[in-house]
């Protein structure tokens, strides 16, 4: 998204891929989106004892709702949008320390953290593949790709 | 690949993808390479009734060997070669008429066609991560995310 800190057609790696690169690599960024759900964010703040957890705590680039399981769409689901706008699925995004603590910030009560709340509910993230205007109350057509296990991993 | 026709950051959309844009709209390029097995190509020859299937006629980027089943390796499949270049896996390719005519023309005998008997034994196809130079006899490393069915689709 333009002027959003994740955007760019490349970014260093990170410490996620810390078994493949070495740390600030230049590599093609698969990373410049991040997609949360509204209802999974709702069942993390239920599970965490909290009225919400606002997608900005989380660096939410765009909410959707209506979709189930939204974390777990598998990598090359396509999002597409009325403006021909198409997002491409990397990962799951995994939680992480930073919104955890801002949360646990805001909400000392809270009754578990958000790193273990969040697992598998955190939303993906994903790429560009056809730029267009995202407006909010779009609808976004899902685009799954065959669904198969390979059994030789 | 530097010099190759399907190289570059862009594409033009083509007849894949009629049901999500229109043809030759310029889109984020995630079959950059080809990529196709040993194995699979003596399979295919096999069945094809035909001495070899030559990597060249189905314009093969890269052949790889001792990976089962290499067509069937999910998206977002990470392969890594020494010199750090790393290939990610967009989709299965499928076979398409121009190598089967190619194919056809070297060997009219043949007792099938191409586009049969090469279904999900095709190759993949997919985008450099991180740049490299890849050297005939390169060991390769296979990372592949975490698999599970998405049962909502």
């Amino acid at each position: 998204m333009e002027g959003d800190c994740h955007g760019g057609i490349t970014r260093k790696s990170d410490s996620r891929m810390l078994k493949q690169y070495k740390r600030n690599t230049e590599v093609r960024n698969s990373r410049q989106l991040s997609v949360l759900s509204v209802e999974e964010l709702v069942e993390v703040a239920g599970v965490m004892g909290i009225p919400e957890v606002k997608p900005e705590w989380v660096g939410a680039n765009l909410v959707l709702s209506g979709i189930p399981a939204l974390t777990l769409l598998p990598p090359s689901t396509r999002l597409q949008f009325p403006s021909g706008a198409m997002i491409v699925v990397d990962a799951e995004n995994h939680p992480c320390r930073y919104p955890a603590d801002i949360i646990a910030r805001q909400h000392p009560e809270q009754k578990k953290g958000f790193v273990a709340a969040a697992m598998h509910k955190r939303g993906i993230v994903g790429w560009v593949e056809a730029e267009g205007i995202i407006r909010t109350g779009d609808p976004v057509t899902i685009w799954i790709p065959p669904q198969r296990i390979y059994a030789y991993a």
